[in-house]
C-alpha cells in the first residue's frame, strides 16, 4: 500500500476562518496558494506568509497549470459568480468546497461549470469567530468531513478531496448531498433555531429570570450567540430540510403540551427524548475497522456514512484503491 | 454588626443528593441532624458520620425542642404526609423545603401546617446525579438559593432560612413564589423540554445525523440525559407556567417558520434571540452593593430580587435589621 491520493496543490478562494485554516492546515503537506475578494485579507494572508494570488483569474491559471484543487470557501451566495469564473478560466479543473449546504452547490456546480472535477465537500469545524485572523490549523483536528458522492462521482476525484481532508486530522463522513443537508438540519441548524427561541422567552421572564438561569438555560442558548448573518447563512440556504426539521420538533412538542395540559404527564417526551440522547451518546460503539474495494467503491462509501460511519484511510495497490473506514458490519 | 441570623441547629428529612450535601454543608456552621424515609440511606449517612434519627417523629421531636429549622429535602410528592406528621409532632416548628416549585408548596403548608414558621426555598444547584452518596459539601458555592417571601411571612423567619444559605456560599435570591415558578418555567423547565424533543429530531435522522452531530446538538440536548423521573417532577409539578413558557416558545418557532416558508428569512429569530442572549451574558453587569433596612423590608427584598439582584449578607444591629445586597440601583 503507498502512493497517497493528496492533490498535487491546494488553491483557496476565500481566506476567512475555514479557508484560512485549510491554507495554514493544508500547507504542512502540499503547495498552497489562495485568493480573497478582500484587498485588506490578501494582504494579512500576506503578511503571514501566505502564498497570494493578486486576482482570481491568475490563481485559478495557477491551479490549471499545476492540476491544483481549487476550493471554494467564500459564502455560498458568492459561488454563482466563482463558478463561472471557473467555467471560463479553468472550466476542467478540481473542485470542491467547504459550504455547509450541498444541494444547491451540487445545482450551482452542475449548471455553471459542469466540466469540473467537482466533490462538494464540508468540514464540520467551528465558525463562531472569522475571518482570516481566526484561522488555525487545528480546527480541523477530530471534526467530521463531510464528503460528496452521488451516482455520477468519480471515485478518483473523490479520494482526493477525501485524502485532504484526512491529512488534515479529519473524520472522511461520505454522504449523498441531500442526506447531508437533512441531517445537518437536525442536528445543527434546529439547534439554532431552538437556542434563538429560548434565549427570548427567558429574557421574556424579565430580571428574576435570567438571575436564576443556570447550566441547562446556558447550554441551550449558547449558540444564539453566534453571530445573526452567521445562523442565516446557514439556515436560509437550507431551507426545505429545516423546515422538515422544524416541523418534527413543533410536532414533538405540540404533542407534549397537550399531554402535559390534559392529563398532566410528560412521559412520552421525556422518555423518547432521554433515550435518543443514549443513542447519541453511544454513537459510533458498534464501529469496526474494514476495508473497501472493489467496483461499487461508491455504493460502499455511502453505506458507510449512511451507518454513521468514515472513512480513516486511502491506498493504492496492486488491486486498485482501498480505503478504510470504521463501519458497524461487515460491508 | 453582629448576631447571625443561623438556625441553632438543622434537622433535613430526606437524605438525597440536595439533602446530603445540606448536611456536609451545613455541619460546618451548626449541629445538624437528619433523617430518611430508606433504612439503606439512613445506614449509609451515619456511616459517614451523620447524626440521624430513627423516626421522622423523634427528628421532628429533637427539632422542636432545639428550635431547629426543619429542611423538607424529600421529593415534593411526599411533602402532604411530612406536613401532617409535623402538625401533629411539632407544630409551629421553623421550617423550610428545597422543592424546585414553589407555589403549591406554599399551599400545601397553609393547608396542612398553618402554625408552622415556614420560609420556601430552592437552593439552584444540579441534580444530575441522586443520593446520599452523590452529596457534597460545596454544591451550593456560587449557586442561586431563591428565597420565598410572601406578604404573610415573617422577616425573621426569612432571615434565619437566609443565613443558612449564605452560610453555605450561595447568593440568596428573594422572589414571591408565584414569580419562581414563571422565571424557572422559562430557565429550566423550557429548556428541558426543547432538548428532549431536539433529541429525537436529531435521532431520527439516523445514524448519519449523530454522527455528524456537533456541539450545537451535544449542548441543546445535554440535559435529555438527565433521568425521566426527575424531569417529570420538575416539569410536571409546574404545569401551568410551563405550558405559558412552551407556549411562548411555539409562538415564536411558528412565526419563524412561516417566515421562512414564505420569505426565506430568518432575520426576526435570529436578531430577537441573539439579542436575547446577550442580555443573559450581560445580566447582573448593573448591580452594585446596598443595603436595606427598615419596616417595608419585605417589599425591599422582592424588589432586589425581582430586579435580578440578590442578597450577600444579613445583619443586626441597634437600629435592627440591616440587609446587603447587590441591586442595580438605590431602592
Amino acid at each position: 500500500m503507498a502512493e497517497t491520493a493528496l492533490p498535487t496543490a491546494l488553491c483557496v478562494l476565500g481566506l476567512g476562518l475555514i479557508g484560512g485554516s485549510l491554507v495554514r492546515a493544508a500547507g504542512a503537506h502540499i503547495p498552497v496558494f489562495g485568493w480573497s475578494p478582500s484587498e485588506d485579507t490578501r494582504r494579512a494572508a500576506a503578511r503571514d506568509g501566505c502564498d497570494v494570488s493578486d486576482t482570481v483569474e491568475s490563481a485559478l491559471g495557477r491551479a490549471a497549470a499545476s492540476d491544483a484543487l481549487v476550493v471554494l470557501a467564500s459564502p455560498v451566495t458568492t459561488f454563482p459568480d466563482l463558478l463561472r469564473t471557473i467555467d471560463e478560466t479553468a472550466p476542467t479543473v478540481r473542485l470542491t468546497d467547504v459550504a455547509g449546504v450541498k444541494s444547491v452547490v451540487e445545482d450551482d456546480v452542475a449548471a455553471l461549470a459542469p466540466q469540473t472535477r467537482f466533490i462538494g465537500s464540508h468540514p464540520m469545524a467551528g465558525t463562531a469567530s472569522s475571518g482570516w485572523s481566526a484561522g488555525s490549523a487545528d480546527v480541523f483536528a477530530g471534526a467530521a468531513w463531510v464528503t460528496c458522492l452521488t451516482d455520477d462521482s468519480a471515485v478518483e476525484d473523490w479520494a482526493v478531496v477525501a485524502a485532504l481532508a484526512l491529512a488534515v486530522g479529519s473524520r472522511v463522513v461520505p454522504a449523498d448531498p441531500s442526506a447531508h443537508d437533512a441531517a445537518v438540519a437536525r442536528i445543527s441548524h434546529l439547534p439554532h433555531l431552538l437556542a434563538l427561541a429560548l434565549a427570548q422567552v427567558g429574557e421574556g421572564g424579565g430580571s428574576l429570570a435570567l438571575a436564576l438561569a443556570a447550566s441547562s438555560f446556558a447550554d441551550g442558548t449558547r449558540v444564539a450567540g453566534t453571530r445573526p448573518e452567521l445562523i442565516r447563512a446557514m439556515c436560509e440556504t437550507n431551507r426545505e430540510e429545516l423546515i422538515g426539521a422544524l416541523d418534527d420538533a413543533l410536532g414533538l412538542l405540540g404533542v407534549a403540551r397537550g399531554s402535559l395540559a390534559s392529563t398532566g404527564s410528560l412521559a412520552k417526551i421525556t422518555e423518547g427524548g432521554h433515550r435518543a440522547r443514549h443513542a447519541f451518546d453511544h454513537r459510533g460503539d458498534e464501529l469496526q475497522p474494514t476495508t473497501l474495494r472493489g467496483d461499487d467503491m461508491i455504493e460502499q462509501l455511502l453505506a458507510v456514512g449512511a451507518a454513521g460511519g468514515h472513512v480513516t484511510g486511502i491506498a493504492r495497490d496492486g488491486q486498485g484503491l482501498a480505503v478504510q473506514a470504521w463501519y458497524p458490519d461487515e460491508l
